[in-house]
C-alpha cells in the first residue's frame, strides 16, 4: 500500500488526471484518463452483471437536476449540511466539526452548533490559517443550487445521491414489476456534494459516482430465498456492541450473525455478502476490509439497521466505500406525504382470509321521529364505523340500553330501537403496505480508488518491479501486442493479430516502440495481464510468445489457437 | 411511424417515463425506465465497441461541473444564448425566434436582437398565450449557473457539451498517444442546456446525453489510413449545393464525393461513413436519415466543413441526431490563449531539414563607443530577429550604409561597422503545430428516440401485431422463458434454463403470468426477440421450442445446444 507513488504512476500513466489543471485547477474534482475511464466503466459493468443479471435487478436513469421539492420532501434541502464557520480575519471558510477535532481531538460527531460554539470558545480553536477569531458556526447545505428554465423562480438542485431518482418512481416501478415484492431497481450515476473545502483527492470529490441498489421489501417478510446457499459464508463483522466494548471484530457465519441479532435480517446479510463478493472480484484483498456497524448516534434516526464497508488506506485511515442499509418505510412516506400519491403496494394473499364480524345496521323507521334532519348523519355514522366500534355500542346498549354517540361534535342518543346487531363474514383478499428499503450504496470512485491502491505492488527487492497488478476481469488494456522488432514483415503479422484479437472484443494495446524489455515494463506498469510477442520465427511457425505479467513465465502457442487462450484469460 | 403509439407503448411498457411525474413533471427532463435504460446502455456500448475497439479511440471522463474560465474560452458565456422575450401581461417567457417563425412563417436563423425587434413590431408578433405585446428581445444563456464551494465566489456551470472536458485534457492526451497525430479521444456523459421552453420530450432535453469524439490531426495531412476500404461506398449527401439549388440530395461514392470538393477531407467521409454504418447496426434504415451539409450561415465562422446527420420524424419534422464538424484549430487556439499554455504538438520531420540562412552577429568591439549602456539590447536585437529581417537590415546597410532600427520604441543607427553577416546552415528537426479538430457529436437521447420510433412495427392489417422490431444488437431483454404451464416441474426446469441463460450473459425475462399467448405478445410488444417455452415434452426428450419474435416460427432445440443456439442470435 503506497498512496504516493500509486498516484504518481496512475497520474503519469493516465489512470487519474487533476481536473481543469490548464486553468489552475479546482479542488474536488477529478478527470480519468484513457485507463482510468476504462477502468471505471469495467467496474461498473461488473457490479451490473452482479446486480442486474445476478440479481434480477433492473436500472433506471433520472436527472441529476432535481425540482426543490423532491429534494424537500427527502429531508435534503434542510438537513443535508455541515457545520461551517468563517475566519474574521482571513475569510476562509471551515468545516467547522473537522478543525475542532483537529485542535481537540475531541469526537464531536452528532454535536449541535451550539454545542460546536462553546468548545471553540472553550479550546480557544482559532483560524488554522490566519490564527484569527472564528465566526459563529451555522449549517452550510452541500447541494449545489441552480434555476430551472428562464424565468429564475424554479430552484433546483444537483442530485446528493442517485436514490431519490428510484423512490420517486417507486408507482411506475411497482406496475413493472407486475405488483409483486420483494422487487430491486438500481441506478448508476453522477451525484453532487459541494464540498467546503475538499483536500482528500478521489476519496472527497464534489461530483463523483454512485451505483445504488434500493430493494423493495414486504416489511413482514425479510427472508431472502437465496440465504441458505450463502447461510455459511464467513463475515468478519465489528458490530455496535464490538466497537462499543472495544473489542476486535468477530468472524462469524451469515447464519449465525441472523440468529444473534448481530445483523437485522436475511435480505440484509445477503447484501453484505454480496458487497464482500463484488470487492473480491475486483481483487480487493479481505483482509484490508471491515464491516463497520453504524453506532446509534450515526444511524438516521428512521434506519433499522446500517453497515458500512470499509477499506484500508495509508493514506486516510479506514475509507467507507459502500453503505448497506434498511431504511424502513422513511423514504417511500415522505414522498407520499409531500407528493399527495398513495406510495404503497396490494399485497394480495394466497388464500382470501374470511372473517366473521358483527356489523349494525340502521332501523331506519324510527330514525325519522328521533334524528330528524341528523337521520342521514346518524345512519352514515353506523354504517361507517369498524366492528370494534360497534361492539362498544353493542355492549352500551346492552348493558345501559342507550349509546351516546359524539357525531361532528353533536351528541345522538342511538337506543335499541334504532339499530339491529347482525353477524356476517367478510372475504379480504390482501392489504395495502407500505414497502421497506433495503439500500445498498456504492461509491464507485472510491472503489476504483481501492483498487487502484491495492493492486499496486511495491517492489520489495532491486530486481522487483512495480506496478498495478490488476484483476483479468478488470484491466483496462488485456493483451499487449509486440513485434520484436520494429520491422514490416513483423509489424504486418502484428497488425493482423491485433485486428483479430480487437473484432474479438479484447481492449488491445500495439506498441512497436523502444526495447521490447521496455515494452514489457510498460505494459507491466499499468497491469496489462498478457503480452504477445511476434518475432521472425512467427513468420516460418505461425507461433507467438505470450508472456504472462505476474509470472514473466512465456509461453508459445499457436496463432490459430490464440483467440482460445487469451479468451481463457478472460473468462 | 407512428410518434403517438410508440410513446404510449414505451411508457406503458417501461421505456421511457416523466421525470418528476408524482410533483407534477418537469418538461426538458426524461426518466429512462427499466427497458429504456438497457437500452440506452446497449447503444452505447455498441457506439464505444465502434470507436473505442474499432478505431483505436480512448475514452476519458471529466467532471459536468464546469467552472467559468473554461466556458469564457470556449466562447458559451458569451455565446450560448437564445433569444428570448416576455411578455408584457402573462410575464411568460418565449424563445422569440420560434414564436416569430410560427406568426410570420419567416426564415430568422441568424438574426440580430434589433432585426429581430424590428420584425415582431411589423408584423405585430404578440403573446401566443395571452396576446398581449412582448418585451424587447435579449440574449439569455442557456447553461445552468451554480456556485462551486462555499465562499459563493467561484462561478460554475453544467458543461454544455462533453467536448471542452477533452480539449483541456490536450497536454496529457498528446502525451499518453506518445506525441503522434493523429489521435482520437472521445467521452460519453450528460450535457446540459436550461432550455426556455422546451416541449419537444425527448427530442429537446435540458439534460441529455453526448457521445463525442474529438480527432486531433495534422492540419496538412487530413487522409485517413482507411479511407481505401470505405472510397466505392456510396453516400446520399445533401450538400450546400443541393440545398442553395433546391435539389435533390445527391448519391456518390466517397471517393467522389472527396474529388469533387463536396466533402472536405478524408477524415470527415470517413466519419460520415462510420455514423451511417453505426446507425444501420441499431436498425436505423437508410431511407429515413439524410446527410445535410451545413449552410454559410448555419457555420461556425471558424469551422471547415460540418455535416448533420438527420433522421425523419412524423411528430418533429427532419431531427439533426448527429454532427460532424472539421472545427480547424478554433479551440485548442481559444484555450491556449486563455490558459496561457502551449497546446501544440511537436511534429518530427522524417529528415531533418538542412535550411541554408544568414545570421547579423553584432561586432561588439564598436557597439560600446556607439550605443553605450543600451549596447546589450542592441545585441540582443541583433540576434533574435528572424532571417527576413537579417535581409532587409543587410539591404538597406548595403543601399544606404546605415539601418535605424527601433528599439523598445527607441531608434538606433546600425552601420556596417557593428555587424557582420554570415552565411549559415541549420538543422530543424520538426515543427510545432496546433492540431485541427474533427469532431463528430451523437445525441444519445435523440439516437435512442429514433431507434424506438424507427423499430416500432405498426400493425397494417388485423391480424398484425404492434411491436418494436428492435435490433438484436440491442434488444433490452433477449430472451423470453416460459413454462407452459404455472406447473412445478416446469418451472423448476425453465428457472434453471434461465440462471444458465443468465450466467452466459444473456438478459432473460422469466415470466409465468398468463396464457402462452399472451405472453409471447408481451415480449413481442418489447422487441424480446426470442421465446423459449418449456412444455411437458420438454421433461422427457430434454428440448424447448424456441419462437422467433419476427417470424413467429418455431424451432425445436435440445437443451444442451441452446446455449449455443441463442448466442447465434446474439453475436
Amino acid at each position: 500500500m503506497n498512496h504516493e507513488k500509486m498516484i504518481n504512476i496512475s497520474t503519469k500513466r493516465g489512470f487519474l488526471w487533476p481536473s481543469f489543471e490548464i486553468y489552475s485547477g479546482v479542488s474536488g474534482f477529478t478527470d480519468y484518463g484513457p485507463l482510468g475511464a476504462i477502468l471505471k466503466n469495467n467496474i461498473m459493468q461488473l457490479w451490473r452483471k452482479q446486480y442486474i443479471a445476478g440479481e434480477g435487478f433492473y436500472e433506471i436513469e433520472s436527472p441529476a437536476v432535481t425540482p426543490e421539492e423532491v429534494l424537500k420532501a427527502s429531508g435534503h434541502v434542510d438537513n443535508f449540511t455541515d457545520p461551517m464557520a468563517q475566519c474574521d480575519g482571513c475569510k476562509d471558510v471551515f468545516r467547522a466539526d473537522h478543525i475542532i477535532e483537529e485542535v481537540t481531538n475531541l469526537e464531536v460527531e452528532g454535536m449541535t452548533n451550539e454545542e460546536l460554539d462553546k468548545i471553540v470558545k472553550k479550546h480557544n480553536v482559532n483560524c488554522p490559517n490566519c490564527g484569527d477569531k472564528l465566526s459563529e458556526i451555522w449549517n452550510y447545505n452541500l447541494m449545489f443550487k441552480t434555476n430551472i428554465g428562464a424565468k429564475g423562480n424554479k430552484t433546483g438542485y444537483m442530485r446528493p445521491e442517485t436514490a431519490q431518482g428510484i423512490f420517486i418512481l417507486f408507482k411506475r416501478l411497482s406496475r413493472f414489476f407486475k405488483n409483486k415484492l420483494p422487487f430491486g431497481t438500481v441506478q448508476l450515476g453522477k451525484a453532487y456534494r459541494n464540498e467546503i473545502s475538499p483536500r482528500q483527492g478521489v476519496i472527497r470529490l464534489r461530483e463523483f459516482t454512485q451505483a445504488e441498489a434500493e430493494i423493495f421489501v414486504d416489511p413482514e417478510n425479510k427472508t431472502h430465498p437465496k440465504f441458505n446457499t450463502i447461510a455459511d459464508e464467513k463475515l468478519v463483522l465489528n458490530s455496535q456492541k464490538t466497537q462499543i466494548e472495544g473489542k476486535d471484530p468477530i468472524t462469524i457465519s451469515a447464519k449465525e450473525a441472523l440468529e444473534n441479532g448481530i445483523v437485522a435480517n436475511e435480505i440484509l446479510i445477503y447484501q453484505i455478502y454480496l458487497a464482500k463478493k463484488f470487492l473480491k472480484e475486483l481483487g480487493i484483498p479481505d483482509e484490508v476490509l471491515r464491516f463497520r456497524q453504524h453506532l446509534p448516534n450515526e444511524m438516521a434516526h428512521y434506519a433499522i439497521d446500517c453497515w458500512d464497508v470499509e477499506v484500508k488506506t495509508d493514506r486516510y485511515g479506514w475509507v467507507e466505500i459502500i453503505g448497506i442499509a434498511d431504511r424502513g418505510d422513511y423514504d417511500l412516506k415522505s414522498h407520499s406525504k409531500h407528493s399527495n400519491e398513495e406510495l404503497n403496494i396490494f399485497i394480495q394473499y394466497e388464500e382470501p382470509k374470511i372473517i366473521s364480524k358483527t356489523i349494525a345496521k340502521p332501523n331506519m323507521a324510527k330514525f325519522g321521529p328521533s334524528f330528524k334532519q341528523n337521520a342521514p348523519k346518524v345512519k352514515s355514522f353506523l354504517e361507517n364505523i369498524d366492528s370494534v366500534m360497534v361492539e362498544k355500542i353493542k355492549t352500551s346498549i346492552k348493558k345501559d340500553g342507550i349509546y351516546e354517540a359524539l357525531i361532528d361534535g353533536e351528541a345522538f342518543e342511538i337506543k335499541n330501537e334504532h339499530v339491529t346487531f347482525e353477524d356476517v363474514e367478510e372475504e379480504i383478499k390482501g392489504k395495502k403496505i407500505i414497502p421497506h428499503v433495503i439500500e445498498p450504496s456504492f461509491g464507485i470512485d472510491r472503489i476504483l480508488y481501492s483498487v487502484l491502491l491495492h493492486s499496486f505492488h511495491t517492489a520489495e527487492t532491486e530486481e522487483d518491479k512495480e506496478y498495478f497488478k490488476l484483476a483479468n476481469s478488470i484491466a483496462p488494456i488485456q493483451v499487449g501486442v509486440f513485434p520484436l522488432m520494429n520491422k514490416s514483415e513483423l509489424n504486418s503479422l502484428a497488425t493482423e493479430i491485433t485486428t483479430n484479437l480487437r473484432n474479438s472484443g479484447f481492449m488491445v494495446d500495439y506498441d512497436t516502440s523502444g526495447t521490447i524489455g521496455k515494452r514489457y515494463a510498460r505494459a507491466d506498469e499499468i497491469g496489462v495481464p498478457i503480452a504477445i510477442t511476434i518475432d521472425y520465427d512467427s513468420l516460418e511457425d505461425n507461433s507467438v510468445t505470450i508472456r504472462d505479467r505476474d509470472t514473466e513465465e512465456q509461453e508459445r502457442v499457436s496463432i490459430k489457437n490464440l483467440k482460445k487462450v487469451v479468451g481463457n484469460y478472460f473468462n
